[in-house]
């Protein structure tokens, strides 16, 4: 038997997308659950692979598609290429996911010039029927025979000057008609061939370039950027034409919502156009209406329209992004879809739908991503200096958020400008796929034309990039790399700032504040239920009071990691650096007990906020040199003094030191548990200021869990050297005070080798805490700050690295490490406390590695911790087999 | 029934070590294979322990101890502390392995005043009977009550003078009474209390001194630095005096090798001491008589001991190190033991001996250490400017070796101005155990006294350490620190050369050369063997033709290593400057095309020496900004060129480009593959240059095995990415040429994540070399040379590190890696290659641990080619159970 390579949408279903695509399985489902769709069938994604292997049609394949043709044309009592009566279809694009503006469409294919007298005559409208056939050859030529799209608008630019009208809606018959043959004579001179003017090459090489397009390079591009594989392939759907430019006032064309997908809000939203095909509204190339003012203009599609939408978000539970026409009062649905929608909306429409009985808490978290809420937590505007700043251009608030940077018209300089380290405002008159990069890079996007559902507005609500769009206020031009508003001039590398919730734009540079988090009542909700799925803890990584205090109020329960030498920063520097250049153990000591006051009393502001949870802090890590001036510095002051005759005896001495302690390697030299075992007396007065601090606090009535952490063990016989000298130092302070807290003494294990020998360190650590920063420095041989700068970046780019491993944990070869170090730590101390404290800690997809190999908490910076909370609800999620969980739902069958 | 804690000799035997130590086995052997030895009995090492354990004798020994005494006087009819007819006897200790030096001896024990009467009366010599009493005294005055030798001595001294006599010959028995009771009234005065009269008490105490210097400082730290461990316990031997003392010209008593121990020459060595006791001979306070001379001496005895002398080696298998006594003409064996001799003798008599059928050739084999033949190829004096050159002084050849260095005269400062950088010669009147350090320090060692028996000898001999004992000729004054030869005056601090092989001191440093490898036939025999046990390759590590060339002859099976960026230093940096600095395209290629006759030419001359092995070439390693100037001080250049007003536009061209390469972290950084990466060119052209010339080469008859390492991969992809790059050059070099050679690529494993996911970077590399000096740095995160200098070689020291893990491969860290490497990569490639080419190549408990896990070669410096040959023997001995192999023998139970 024959392979089959083609389904009618009555043979399919939902859960068919691996097969059918996206479109045409939703297609088939609306067919199936009796919501009226244009008839059609499915060129299945088989097809295309199959294509992409031999590079032609797969045996069988076009003659099933002349036989669903032919079916289609029986049951409407129609055929296609039949100048009587043609039967129209439309030819689009449909991967399994959505993968906006990446694919192409073709409308009213069939349609000869013989047969638009047909048309013009049953439908009275020569007008429309001219408009349906130079929609083709536009389109056509564009899509298949590759003639720029400039090009035509240029010839419908012509002939409504000819005919001295504004709007398209102006033109004439006959100015459809002039426009149809003059496209004739573009691709002509364009390919130096005659347009094809048999309907049956037409859909050949329309669904020939549909499976081409696949593997275009912005296809190819978008699939690497979002770790889609290339071997997915996509449908294509042959579907009837309906017809909504068609009579003006009861047809029409439109892209709606089933709620807000900015704000959420449980109210239908969208566009529409009258007299209008699809690809007019999603162009932006008119400007459409509010969707709302159907229910006026043509009531009982309206009443339909809102009958559908409430059957498909009860069918699939989801808020639905749908198209629609409505030819001549009967509403026709063209496509629905899952809604992409902004970070607050997702939040939203998730707790609405638990609220509704739609879906369940557990399915409401695994809707919402780690990256929304990293949205929803971004710093915002300030909102005195908001009201003092003049708004320069208002236009669509299409994607939330605040922007400031410079601008930038073209998305090659934004990209190149961003790569530089530069702040970048894409503006352009409209995005399109080839704007993507530009997009990527920017850090917010303004456009002049296109609507709520535009390119720009889609794809920046995807990205989570604030954007204000279809900005009529503002006036680009292009070639002076310039826009202006009224008698403002803005000019390329001037700063801007977006407003993307507002759609306001402002010149010069706003600044920006973090929004409040416990305002944020259905994120509070959303997380809440996280936590009661999650097994991981979350705790935080804070170096004093109000870092903690905040790492408490985004739920963080402890501290992961408070880094004691962030405590000697900015004035208090010079203390340290009196203890580094002491000479004698008087002195030293002096400059130790100046220290001890300062850092016990952060640490007792840190108990206090964290009444009741467990406090990790980590003796110093860094080497001593870094408390010291520049040496480079130091020897040009040094030689140029003396050149001068200048006295230099104090910049010697910090000299003589700083090269005393100069290191090649300073990462890997004395820094961590070394300087601890090579002069403890450091180490020392800290944990007696740890002690005293608990030990105060403890008398106040505050519930203290101080955990002392070493840093940068390598061997356990360092512990053995240090640790005992420091418990001695713990017990003999709680005697001084006659106060006892609970402590625990641990070790950061961040070296190779402690993870290896994880069993023997645990011999003496009551915890561990991966360093995944240096853990991974070292088990790449990467220094990172080096190595970004020369060669890491290229390599991600390249896909030498299929991530950056300071981002995202690398599982097959760090995460080997850490998985050996917890069944090697936890064979000797089965009770073992392990966590990680480095900026991993914050990662969704190095969060779920954590889960996954047993970790007791990930420790991130506060401001994440509303995200690793989420992130560890995922990871549970996912591990019950929950499909598509947060972000790593798109990549997760990727790998 | 009671612990057993003491045993006769009559019930040991030589395999009874760890129960009666070494000492005390062999004489439980001796006597149990018919040779004559003064009865007696040994307590047990166990008693020792518990002892250590209990603070005091462990339940019924003491009962034992005075049975066997008992026992020991109804055998020879005598009875203990009886003093109408004593029996007396000697304590000694004896653990399990020798420790020279580190324990200390009483002898005539049971001698009373009313003992000495009898005694004198019984063998008709009151000054023997006197000698045996104050020898008591002044022994168990020093060793047990702790009072200062040098006390004694003064005493003696005195005496001496009073009586008008130079030597102790001359002293009287009233001398000899007499210093016995000056004795007596020196302990009063240093401990307050009179002497112990009681002989019973003196044995208990004694007993008990033994066991307690067991945990003596000097015994601790001895065993700190041999790796022995603490818990071994000594054992107490009780030997029935003999009396060497006794009646001038028939009695003495002497130490002895039964061959040469210096030169391993099959002839009885030794000195004896007429008139004397052991302790007179190994002390070298009298210089003894070669032992030869007892042929004409004391004849009968003579010919007894050449006898003892021939069944003992004959039973042992080994050369033998005796102590006898002569005791009116009739020899009795004290001791006997394997002795410790030059790694010239190790050799020869292990050669001899197999020549002599006495041990296999594997045994030959077993018995040569890795350090001895690190000794053997040391640098010896060059002897042009030796003959040139006045011998200063002239002593004891006591340990053979040239040394050159400054002249300290106590152990402390040698130890630190070693430790400083110095070359350090250690001259001393006399060495003691308390000078151990120092000789370690030291690279050589010249004392004024003692003979080839002495401590200094002893010591140095095991140490491998060139040593001049006994000179005479020198004068040396330690309070104004120098010593005088004649009119000369050596200062501390100025410069002398030993050549210990002939005992001769010179002044100044005299220049030393290389021994010749192939003139060492005996050396050759034992490699030659070596070679037929071991199954790991030797490779060598070689730059240029030269290198290779040597490793070859010293026996190099393959070049693991030939690093091509040492073809850059010197006069050849510039060329690789001129690349670094290039601006554009043409530039680059201009200064590769420079770079690549110069490479190609190396490359070809190290294949013809190689002719038929393979030659593993890596490609560049290190960060470009190593080939230029350092940027500190361009920085200050370019700053005093300013302020100078003069032009610095070139220093601020190298400056730019050093800045711009600049990186904190270079080990880390842009070197490696990823050089290879980032710019592909430089690698291009290196392999051009190794094919063409391995074409060449070829094409000359050469057998060429070319196999080029990328180094620094962490992940498979940077091999997917360039060395398909690379293989596509070295085909189109070889299509240039019309000539095909056989060539492998493969990388380097020195990256923690090479290892972990070796098994896919085997999909491509088609050979493995552990990078281990690399690997250790990042296992450990530690940078080798800052760590050696701010805090590891203190870690070694503290035992924080037991050993330098940049000496000895960390087996439970990096060897961990190193067996997943290897397992991983085999898994994917059975056949892969897998080498190791760092400095552990040529440590010999690394190429053990290389043997076990299955590596195919190591390689190393080529002078390390000989100790490796041996080492990969011996790996394959320990593995087949022979016992105490090589340098790891006594190392390894103590593990």
């Amino acid at each position: 038997m024959a392979h089959k390579w083609v389904y009618a949408f009555e043979e399919g279903n939902a859960d068919m997308k691996n097969l059918l695509g996206g479109k045409g399985a939703n297609l088939a489902e609306m067919t199936r659950i009796g919501i009226p769709v244009p008839p059609g069938f499915i060129v299945t994604t088989e097809a295309c692979i199959a294509y992409q292997k031999e590079g032609q049609f797969p045996e069988g394949m076009w003659d099933q598609v002349l036989e669903y043709l032919d079916a289609l044309g029986q049951k409407l009592g129609r055929k296609f290429a039949d100048d009587a009566d043609p039967l129209l279809v439309s030819v689009r694009s449909g991967a399994r996911v959505s993968m906006p503006g990446m694919m192409d469409t073709i409308l009213n294919l069939g349609l000869t010039p013989a047969g638009v007298q047909t048309m013009g005559e049953k439908f009275g409208d020569m007008r429309f029927a001219w408009d349906l056939y130079r929609r083709l050859v536009q389109m056509y030529s564009k899509v298949v025979l590759d003639v720029p799209g400039e090009l035509f608008e240029e010839v419908i630019d012509d002939v409504r000057k000819e005919l001295g009208v504004k709007t398209d809606a102006g033109i004439t018959a006959e100015g459809w008609e002039k426009c149809a043959v003059e496209f004739k004579k573009l691709v002509q001179k364009h390919t130096g061939s005659p347009f094809p003017e048999d309907p049956l090459d037409q859909l050949k090489l329309g669904v020939e370039a549909v499976f081409k397009s696949w593997n275009g390079k912005r296809a190819v591009d978008y699939r690497n950027n979002f770790g889609i594989p290339h071997d997915w392939g996509t449908a294509v759907n042959v579907q009837t034409m309906v017809y909504g430019n068609f009579a003006d006032g009861v047809s029409g064309t439109g892209v709606a919502f089933t709620r807000n997908p900015s704000t959420g809000e449980k109210k239908f939203y969208g566009e529409y156009l009258l007299n209008a095909q699809g690809e007019d509204v999603v162009s932006g190339s008119r400007t459409p209406s509010n969707v709302a003012h159907l229910a006026d203009e043509i009531p009982p599609a309206w009443q339909d329209l809102m009958k559908v939408a409430e059957t498909l978000e009860q069918h699939y539970r989801e808020m639905q992004d749908i198209e629609f026409t409505i030819e001549n009062g009967k509403l026709w649905m063209l496509q629905t879809r899952s809604g992409k929608r902004t970070a607050a909306a997702i939040v939203k429409i998730a707790v609405d739908m638990v609220d509704e009985g739609l879906i369940t808490k557990e399915e409401a978290v695994a809707r919402v991503k780690a990256s929304d809420i990293d949205q929803l937590l971004h710093p915002r505007f300030d909102l005195d200096a908001l009201a003092k700043t003049p708004v320069l251009a208002h236009g669509l608030n299409a994607s939330p958020g605040a922007a400031v940077g410079k601008v930038y018209f073209d998305a090659d300089t934004a990209e190149a400008k961003s790569k530089e380290g530069e702040d970048v405002i894409l503006v352009r008159p409209l995005t399109e796929p080839d704007d993507v990069h530009g997009m990527l890079a920017a850090k917010g996007i303004l456009t002049q034309e296109g609507g709520a559902t535009s390119h720009a507005a889609v794809v920046a609500r995807q990205l989570g990039k604030p954007c204000v769009a279809g900005c009529g206020d503002i006036n680009i031009n292009l070639k002076q790399r310039l826009f202006t508003v009224d008698n403002v001039t803005v000019k390329e590398g001037d700063v801007i700032s977006l407003n993307g919730a507002k759609g306001d734009v402002y010149l010069g540079e706003i600044p920006v504040v973090v929004p409040a988090f416990d305002e944020q009542t259905e994120l509070q909700a959303i997380l809440g239920w996280a936590d009661d799925v999650r097994r991981l803890m979350v705790w935080a990584n804070a170096d004093d009071p109000e870092q903690a205090t905040r790492a408490r109020k985004y739920g963080a329960q402890g501290i992961g990691l408070c880094r004691t030498e962030h405590m000697f920063l900015g004035e208090r520097t010079q203390l340290f650096q009196n203890y580094i250049l002491a000479e004698d153990d008087a002195a030293k000591q002096a400059a130790l007990d100046k220290m001890l006051p300062e850092q016990r009393s952060d640490f007792h502001g840190i108990f206090k906020a964290m009444d009741g949870l467990p406090v990790i802090i980590r003796l110093i890590d860094p080497p001593l040199h870094e408390f010291l001036p520049s040496r480079e510095e130091l020897m040009v002051d040094v030689a140029l003094g003396k050149e001068r005759n200048q006295d230099v005896s104090e910049q010697e001495r910090l000299l003589h030191k700083a090269t005393e302690l100069a290191e090649y390697n300073p990462m890997l030299g004395l820094r961590g548990v070394r300087l601890g075992v090579m002069m403890p007396d450091v180490n020392k007065m800290q944990v007696r200021a740890i002690i005293e601090a608990a030990c105060d606090a403890a008398k106040e009535g505050v519930d203290v869990h101080p955990e002392v952490m070493i840093p940068l063990t390598a061997h356990v016989n360092e512990l053995k050297t240090l640790q005992k000298l420091l418990v001695d130092e713990a017990e003999a302070v709680m005697a001084e005070k006659g106060q006892r807290v609970d402590y625990k003494f641990g070790t950061m294990i961040e070296i190779p080798r402690a993870a290896i020998t994880a069993g023997e360190v645990a011999e003496l650590a009551e915890f561990f805490s991966y360093g995944t920063n240096d853990l991974t420095q070292m088990t790449f041989g990467i220094s990172r700050d080096d190595a970004e700068r020369h060669f890491l970046l290229q390599y991600v780019e390249d896909g030498i690295l299929p991530v950056n491993p300071f981002q995202t944990i690398d599982r097959d070869g760090v995460g080997v490490l850490m998985e050996m170090g917890v069944r090697e730590g936890r064979k000797t101390r089965p009770d073992l406390e392990v966590g990680i404290c480095g900026e991993h800690g914050g990662d969704p997809d190095s969060i779920e590695f954590c889960h996954m190999i047993g970790l007791n908490y990930v420790s991130c910076s506060p401001f994440r911790v509303p995200i690793a909370r989420l992130a560890a609800a995922h990871a549970v999620l996912r591990e019950r087999g929950f499909q598509g969980v947060g972000d790593l739902g798109a990549k997760a069958p990727a790998k």
